[in-house]
This record gives structure tokens, C-alpha cells and sequence, in this order.
């Protein structure tokens, strides 16, 4: 399908289930596909932070959008990751995930080499250049370790280079001049979405057109509901859905919070196990080398549930 | 061949020359690895950051190693990065660059994704488990934003898992810990070299095996030279020698000290600007998005050529 | 006068008018407190980084005190910052300016030292232990370079160490948990006070207690506006106003933009060269070693000015 | 007495021993002065980082500089630290350090504020202007969180600004640009001094002035004599001295190994247990709010001691 310009709405990034040997689970896969698409969510991004792509080996994220946009059947739009460190990289995987029936691409600044501002413009300029599909840009210091700025991406979104931002930074300020500068500049069919589970009806507030939130995995009914409740401008009914899963957050730290694994781990450990204990996947294992929760650390997990109405 | 434990001596992160079309240019890169093997080089780095290994496709890495790996002809070692973000993604590498007849491949710590030193810790007991030759753990925070400890690396050099390390840190504090713990923990054929082109004679004198120095593309003569006369004792005219050296290395900051474009852009720019200069490769042309250096940046390089002696 | 608890609403965090000669210019420092209380705001913060205090000397901070507290005379509290490096030197800072009439004291993590949550801990508990008027935390990354944690800043507060948090971390997410922790967890007369000029509207729906904005300086009646009407639940002309306040801040970069200065000396000169066109004060010199605005860069101050209809 | 010009040697910079009501414990100050100068410093340096300036109240400052002042008596130099966020209270404190004694001052780059090149430039001319005796720049980027370049301080040099540069920034290879630099420039009477207690030997290798480590207050001995082999070319003799130090200086995790506190707590509380375990100071309290070192790490410090055979 045609990504829809802009694109609004809750776009959860899709978890990639695994098999115990660190295999994709398809039938898991499906399931929680489906499990998102019955919730009501408004598009799927796959091989994204949340999807362990930077985990997942090439023939794996193929095999994930093909299964996704399988499944996902023209009812929805699908916008896939190309992450990768550099342009060269990044257009092999456009042409993998556009091959793969991907609607959209998404793509961060160069990583791991040291990076510039004229440098990035060319990265996305050469991007959209090749993609025969939509170009949303993926601003994420804490994995790249660049900020892409306000008037960068304005001035990329009114040349007609990018389509979009997923801002995952969690500088409100920034993303909020991103808003506001869309619409004071008149770029038209430019899409801003939120990654931070913990804002989304601020973001949607300021005039955001919708969040990409991790959590949404786990509740993708609660952003559905946080989302109407916001474009009907019911902010107080908003405000108390959004704090209810700013307490579902907080299964992220389960196995963080002493130190004995990275905050990656546990998040994604602490998302998949959630998914588990609700049926949706079979089995919570993340891919190498992250560390698994514990047994105790999943009953955790399966508190943070219950108190949150899930389970 | 079998890589020599320890390896010792000047190994250089062999750069990739490129079409004006960034194509690998096969002719250039068997005229630079001429070039490094006349010179007396101790063993060859393909893939590494100064390889632009971050750039290149996995086609185009396969190229290199194979056609670096043909005209060595078992005459030095060649060892072949690994660089990916995290387990899985590097293994395919492995299976990739030793089936090109790589002797050793190097690795860093996960990046992209949050990692932690029990992460790091399984990342290279898993790549050690499954790759045929031996592991190099490859120590550059600038690009993976992440420190290898000294402990970490001296536990994984004594259970056998690493068999060097290369020190791209700039720490040398940091790097003096993993000699001198390398020896008084006698941890055998284990290989610590420096990545700092500007310390060697230092990290000789404190017992370093050898170095890895990109600028070694460029005056690989000046390294070897640098190399026996610390191995013969002969400090002053060593100090002399790595003198000259950082002179030349001023070279890479001909693009960058006005801010027009990236570190990495006119590091890398200012090598194979050089080496086109001194007649080894054809194009200076540097992977996209890099900026490309002007024709007056260009003459300042030359600049730095005369002034060392090599023009 | 006892400061209310909690503290809520506008709490400019006073800037220090200087003369050429860089002592504090008493008659402009007086006019420009009148000039924020004829606006309605609801507090006074008094030598904090927008008051340059990391740039006054104990004398000069001291007679900016004595000052402010004698305009002010009681008819709204005044908060001073105890900013310096560690807890013995707080100390000295929090006799001089409670000796001085301050009705709080605002202090950060401790700086230049390396710095531990146990150790942060202690620090106010020290300062509250000895402070004669409450204590409120100041959460600074950018010039302290430590983040104050959420768990610990309400840890604090339930013991009746902290009175308040000002917030000027940028990171909203955690705000938010600070201001739903507070609420949870029965934290009574705690103040929550966002230091993010373009994030005022958010905060306060979040259920913040009021806002500490430096632009508040230049646009006082802008910022009693928005608190209203945020009060009032008037959330669409909220944001009106809010977006009015982000274009005028846009000021802050008029001298930092071509880099030719840092970002402290753009913001600082540029609120201070707005306090002078607008009448306010004498002169906008800044204290040394910052750069000072040219005669363009204040032209461009006055267009956001004009824009914002405050000229 | 006038200070050398340059100023060679070792240089340690004191510690301050505390009372257990954390005073500064004169008796123990003259204690700690006598076991430096009989070892043979060549100067101490009074309010550095590892005199835990940063915890001292300026009346305590005061009492330091006259204390050692007075009992050094002109026998080797006395450089005071004048260590705060910005020029006018460094100003503040050059006055009373020099109106103490002093004989240079030591200055880091602004910092709590964000600064900039040409900030940091004007803030040591001005410093120099108003400074009756030598002024020392002092690198401490984990301290100000800004780096000085190699060329801003060679050009300080050569205008007359600085007398010096201590660099504890662990960038050995920007050390060796200032070293070589002032070398080829022909600055001449400006010393180049190394604060890395692990890399004295190679600094003095590539020509380094002297070092300020702060080792040296537990085994001054052992830094002289490690000098004394530099200066005789006994190289090797040299390393040995300098791996035991290196093996000495491991006592300054013993603290901070499980996370229990800061780095700084750590190493300074070793530091001065150690001094107490000699014998040369009556107590090992550090300044609030600095975390004690448990029995456990004191006896742990001891064991540093025996080994490297200094109990």
C-alpha cells in the first residue's frame, strides 16, 4: 500500500519473537501481528530499535517483513528499518526491505563513523534518491550518537527528502521545534512521531501526528485508546491513560536496576516476557549476546501486568 | 597461514582505494598492498575503520579481502574486521572474511544497541566459539562509544578467547594496564598493539608488540623503520623518527579544522590523498556521504608529504 | 516571608544587569525586579545560571541579594542559589544569602569533583541540616554533568530534605515521573518546577507546579499569561502562547549559530540585550570571560522582539 | 621565591589532611610538606584536584597556602590552584593565593558554564593580566568537561600567557603535540608537566618537563627516583620504577571497585589512608560529601603498600 502522507496515528515498532536457538518464531511473529492490528494501531514498523535489528542477521530481517507485510495485507501500512552504519549499507538493506514489500524505509544518521551535518544531509539525499518508497528519518542519539537538528530535518522534509521523523532523542524541545516548524514552514504531508512512551500525549498535544512506542508491544490497546482520547481532545481522560503506562514502564528496569545487565537487555528482555505471560509469544528469549531476565525478574515483569489491568 | 602468536610488528589498517563510481579498485589496492609489503610490514588489517569498513557493502568487503588476501600469498598475515553491531551480525562477517582466507579477525564491542561487560564478555566467547582463526578485540570507543576494561580484556586473553587486542582508545594509561598485566599475569602469545599513530615508540618502550597505524598507509617505510629502532634500543633516533611522523600526521586535520566537514572525512580524504599523490592509487575518492577534500586541501597534503621527505 | 509549600507558578530566575565596568548595576537590577513583579510572577530566583552567578564574585552575589530581598520585601518569596562545587562551599554560600534574606536556597549535584548518587545523597542532606529556609534541588546535566535521578530526588522529598526540584535537565520524561512520583507517593508541599522555557504547557499539564524561565526575564507578562491559562484549562490558547515564547527564545542563538561564540554567552547576551531594548536595564554587557553580542547580533535580537510584539 | 622558568621535577600536588571535624589538620600539613621535600620534590602544588580544592572553603584555602608557604620557605616553588567556574572569582582567588604566598597560580578553563575557544582564551589573558606571578594552565577535562587544544595553549605560551600547562587529561598524544610543539616553536621557558601518575616515564621520553602526580604524596621517593632515571637515560631502569608505581596506584579503586562510591572518594580516600598507614598524617577523613573507606579498604590499601614495599 501507499504509506499514507502524513502518516498518523500509533505505529508500534514490532518486536522480532525468537525461537529458543535465536531463530525468527513466524507463528509468534503472526500472533503478535495480529495482536497489534486487532488493538487498532494505525501502521507497523518493523526491524527497529524495539525489533533487535541490530541483532538480527540479513536473511533474518528479510525474513521479518516479508512475514509482517504478509500478514499485514495492505491493511496497514508497514515501514521497515535499514539500519545500518553508512550509506552504502543502508541502500543495500532499502533494496532488501522495498524487495521484501516494505512501505516505507527508516534510517539513522551514519554511526560508528565520526559524522558531520553535511554529512547526513547527503546520507538522506542519497537515500531517498534510490528508495522507490517513502523516507522517514530515525533520530536516536543514544544508538548512534548524533542528534539530528531541528532545521536539518526541516529543511530535508521541505526538499521533499524525507518524509517523516521517528524522534526517539527524548529532547521534548527539539521535537517540539520540529512540529511547530512543519507547520509554520507549510511542509505538507511530513509526518512527526514520538518515541517516547513516557510523552505521547504531550507530543500529540504540541501537534505531533503520532507515536512509535515500544510499549505499544505490550498495550497496544492503551495507545489506541490514549490516541483517540487525545484527537478528541479529552486531555484529562489522556493524561490518566498516559500515566498508567508510564507505571507499565517501569517493567523496563527490571533487570537493570542492580547492574548486572545493560538497560537494552532488560527492556527488551522485560517486553518480550511481558508478551509471553500475555500469550502472544511463546517464548521471551532476546538475541546474543544480551543477557535473559531471571525467573524472578519475569515475575516481575508479570506484576507490572497486573497492576497495569493486563493480565 | 597461521597467524604468529604473539604478532608483533607493524601492521597496517590497509585503506580500500575506490572508483570515482566507489567502486573497490582492484589495481590500486594490489599497488597499495606492493607498496606495504616492500616496505618491510609485519602483517595486513583489511576491514578496519581506516579501511572505511564501515562503508563498505559486504560484496565489496568480500573483494578486499580476497584480492588482499591473494597478493599476500601467505607472506604475512592478513587479518579482517569483523564490524558489526552486535553477535550475530558479526559471525555472518566471520564466515564471510575467513572464507576469503582471513588468518585472524577483529572484533569490537556491540554498538548501536545499549551493551553492558557481561554482554561484551559473551559477544567474544560466542565469536571465539565459532570462527575458525583467531580474535583480535578491537578497542574504539570513539566509533562503538563503549571502553573495553583492561580486566575484561586480560580474563578473555587468559581463558584463550582473545588472542591480541588492538588499542584504538587513546588511553595509554588504559593500554599500559593490558602489557604489563598481559606479562605479569603471563598470559602467553597474547598481542597488544596500538592503534595510536602518534604513540608507538611510547607503547614499544612500555612493551607493546606492535602497532597498528593508519598513517602507516601512507610512510609505511617511516613505521618499520620506527619499529626496529625501538626494537634495537635506539630511543633518540626512535623519538626522532615518531617526531617526523606526527609532523606528517598534521595531515589529517586539512578538511576538518574549519568545520566544513567531519573527522572521519578528512582523515581518511588526507590518506589516499597522499597516497595518490605518491603515485600508489588512482582516486582519492572517499565512500559517500564522506565530503571530499578540495583541490586546496588537496595541495596542503602535498604540503605534508615534502615536508616529511616523501615527495 | 515563608516560602509557600508548595512554591507554584512563575519564578523568574533573575538576570544580574552589569555596568561596562562588570560590577552589578544596582538601579537596573531594581528596575528589573519591578518590571517582573508589575507582571504578576509568583517568586524571585535570585543568582542561578541565568543570573550569570557562576560568573559573580561573593560580593557581587551578595549585594544582588540584598538587593532583590529589599525590593522584593516580602511581597513574594525570593529564592537564591548556593551554586558552587561541593558541600563545604555550599554551606558558606547558603549562610551568606539566607544572612541576606533569601527565603531559599537552590543547589545543584556536586560539580568538577566525580560524583555518586550516595554522595549526592549526603550533600543535601548536609545543606538541609544546616540551612536555616528550605532547600530546592537544581538538576543542571549541562553544567554539572550528572543527572539528578528521580528515586533519589523523591527519596529526598519524603524525608523532608528537598522543598522543590527545579528541573533544567531536559529530560522530560523524567520530569514527569518526578511530578506523578510526587503525587503517588504522597509527597505534600513538594514543588516540581520545569527550568524549559518551550516546554512550560507541557509541564504544567503534566501536573508540574509552576515553570523557572529565563526568557521569562524578557517576556514576564507572557509567562504569567500562559501559567493562567494552563490553569484555566484554556489548553489550546495555552499553547498559542507557548508557541509565541518558543519563536521569541529562537534569540538565544543570534550570536552562537556561526560558532564564533559559545552557547552561554549567545543565551545570556542576547536576554540581556533584549532587557535593554526593551527599557529595562542599562546595559547588556556580560561578565568575562563570555563573548559579548555585536551590534548585528543585537539588531536581530530587537526582529524577535518586534515579532513577538514586545517593541 | 621566583619560580623556574621552566619548572622541572616532580611536583606533587598536596593533599590536605583533615581533622576528623574535616579542618585542615596543620600538624599533619607539616608533616606531609616535610616528607615530600626530604624526598627530594621540586615543587609542590597546593588546591589541585587531588588537595580536594574543590571541597576547601576559601578560608581554609587561605590557611593551606600560608601553612606550606611558610614552612617551604623558599626552598622549591609553591604553585597555589585558583580553581573555580570563571574569570572574576578565579581573579578573586589569585588575589588571596598570592597575597598567601604564592608563587604561581594554576587555572583550569571555565567551566559549570558552557564555554568556548575564545572564551577560554580571554579568560587566561585576563588571569595573566592581573596575576602579580607566573599562571599555569591546567588541563582536567574529567573535571571541566572541556578539553584545552594543543594549539590555544601553545599560543597562550608564546604570547606569555601561560608559564605552563599541567595535563591530567589522559590524552597522551595531544600532551606530546604541547611538548613537541613548544619544542619547534621555540617557546622557551614554558614547562610542559604530565599529571598521569601511570605514563611519567614516557611523558619525560618525549621530552615532558616534569609531573604532578598524585601518587607522589605517598611515595615521593619513588617519583624521584623515577625521575632521576629519565633524566640519566636509564630507561629501562626507568620502566621497573615506574610498573611498581603503576602497581602501587592499582589502591585507588579499592573503593569504587562494587559501585559503592565515586571514583574521587575512592582515590582520595586511599591517598590518604595511605598517608596515615606511613605515618605522616593523624587521619585519612576526606571532605563531605565524599564517602569514607570502610576497615576492609583500608587494610586492602595496606596491602598496596606492603607490595610495593612501603610498610
Amino acid at each position: 500500500m501507499t504509506m499514507p502522507a502524513p502518516l498518523t496515528g500509533v505505529v508500534p515498532p514490532v518486536c522480532t519473537p525468537l525461537t529458543p536457538e535465536r531463530e525468527v518464531d513466524v507463528p509468534s511473529l503472526l500472533r503478535l501481528v495480529d495482536h497489534l492490528v486487532d488493538a487498532g494501531v494505525h501502521g507497523l514498523f518493523v526491524l527497529g530499535s524495539s525489533s533487535e535489528a541490530a541483532f538480527l542477521t540479513d536473511r533474518q530481517r528479510r525474513l521479518v517483513v516479508e512475514t509482517v507485510v504478509a500478514r499485514a495485507a495492505g491493511r496497514l501500512p508497514v515501514l521497515a528499518g535499514a539500519i545500518d552504519m553508512t550509506t552504502p549499507r543502508v541502500l543495500d538493506h532499502v533494496a532488501a526491505v522495498t524487495g521484501a514489500g516494505a512501505d516505507a524505509v527508516v534510517a539513522t544518521a551514519p554511526f560508528y563513523t565520526r559524522t558531520h551535518p553535511a554529512e547526513i544531509a547527503r546520507h538522506y539525499r542519497l537515500i531517498a534518491e534510490r528508495s522507490p518508497v517513502p523516507v522517514v528519518a530515525y533520530d536516536i542519539p543514544v544508538a548512534v550518537h548524533t542528534k539530528l537538528g531541528a532545521d536539518l530535518v526541516l529543511d530535508l522534509a521541505a526538499e521533499g527528502v524525507l518524509a517523516g521523523l521517528k524522534d526517539s532523542s527524548g529532547d521534548q524541545a527539539g521535537f517540539r521545534e520540529v512540529v511547530t516548524g512543519a507547520r509554520t514552514r507549510g511542509v505538507s504531508g511530513f509526518s512527526v512521531l514520538t518515541g517516547s512512551e513516557l510523552l505521547v500525549d504531550s507530543a500529540l498535544a504540541m501537534g505531533a501526528d503520532g507515536a512509535v512506542p515500544g510499549l505499544a508491544n505490550v498495550d497496544p490497546a492503551g495507545y489506541v485508546r490514549l490516541y483517540d482520547l487525545c484527537r478528541a481532545g479529552e486531555r484529562d481522560r489522556a493524561r490518566t491513560e498516559q500515566e498508567r503506562l508510564c507505571a507499565l514502564f517501569g517493567m523496563v528496569s527490571v533487570g537493570s536496576a542492580d547492574g548486572r545487565m545493560g538497560a537494552g537487555s532488560s527492556a527488551l528482555g522485560a517486553f518480550k516476557t511481558a508478551l509471553r505471560l500475555r500469550g502472544v509469544i511463546a517464548c521471551a528469549a532476546t538475541a546474543e549476546p544480551q543477557v535473559p531476565l531471571s525467573e524472578g525478574e519475569a515475575e516481575r515483569v508479570g506484576r507490572f501486568l497486573t497492576a497495569a489491568g493486563l493480565l
